[in-house]
């Protein structure tokens, strides 16, 4: 069979190292950047590169991080003495950007998925585990998602903490704040209807 | 609001530069290439250097073109006198896949589409003006895709190649071979029914 030249097949073959890009979109996007945006594409290149020499993962929050210190994990949010697991870094932009939370984080970098391979030391549960060991904790809240496999997660953590005599939370879930009753779906609305609360 | 650092701000918008990557996605890459695969972060930073030092496009069919001899001009393919006007470099391979072809081609690297700002300049075909008054092509078959606006470059460049002087062609549309007429579309039906050939 009949291949493309060398170099765009292997610009081909890096494209799809990208998670959910398959042959067709690779070849697209291939296209599109040789015959249109090649300044994107040198543009690409570079803060591939920067990415890689410059950002690492916290020691303690597990957090993407490019300077010594971690921004999530200053003085005065250690001192808080609460941590908040989250399952990856979105999730801690979205609570950052409520502003509704100063203490520490936890950024697992996943769920447990035992089908995925995906068990407690691939998201560090380990280090998690020491910090509740510390002392230095009195409250675990925990913000994973409200999925299968994140009430899993929530489960096992909510069972780490109390182990080391931790008080654990688990955010809210219910109703959307300016959320229609009639436009939430079921699995919310009951939700929302067991974590009912006393007025 | 919050954001994240700075490397990792660029790399998102370094890989929204990719055609069909919103910021969810670019986010969920970045991601990914941090996290799981910085092997493949690296693969694509080198491919994607190597496609932007290396590749060019030929003078003459326009193809992608990694060396000084473009390998779909060879002077066998010149001399068989006809030309394959493609709309990208998939169809060229497609074409080339099926081995029923050995002359020349020319790749537009797209469609007329006046209200995307795409006419004849921008896909070449002052070029391929010259091309067909240059009394050496014989036939020029048209092989743009059965869409609105492929069927309208089709058009443009069959009155083009009748302006020269020079017999043009379209590749049949019809039930694809193996291809069961129950689940055919209703276009590609009436195409075949109008393009019946006596038996
Ligand atoms: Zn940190
Ligand atoms: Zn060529």
């Amino acid at each position: 069979m009949s291949t493309y030249s060398p170099r765009l097949t292997r610009l081909i073959d890096g494209l799809r190292r990208l998670p959910g890009v398959g042959p067709k979109s690779a070849q697209r996007m291939a296209f599109h950047l040789l015959d249109r945006d090649r300044e994107g594409a040198a543009f690409l290149g570079k803060t591939l590169g920067e990415a890689l020499e410059g950002i690492g993962r916290c020691k303690t929050c597990r957090m993407f991080c490019e300077d010594d210190a971690c921004r999530f994990c200053t003085p005065a949010r250690v001192s808080a003495g609460s941590i908040c697991v989250v399952e990856g870094p979105a999730d801690l932009m979205a609570i950052e950007a409520s502003t509704a939370y100063r203490g520490r984080y936890f950024v697992l970098m996943g769920r447990l998925s035992p089908l995925d391979g995906i068990g407690p030391q691939e998201l560090g549960l380990d280090l998690l585990s020491q910090q509740l060991a510390s002392g230095e904790i009195t409250e675990l809240i925990i913000a994973t998602n409200p999925t299968v496999e994140g009430e899993a997660t929530a489960y096992y953590l909510a069972e780490m903490a109390r182990g080391e005599n931790v008080k654990v939370t688990r955010i809210a879930h219910g109703v959307p704040m300016g959320g229609e009753l009639e436009y939430v779906d079921g699995g919310t609305l009951s939700h929302a209807l067991s974590g009912r609360q006393p007025l």
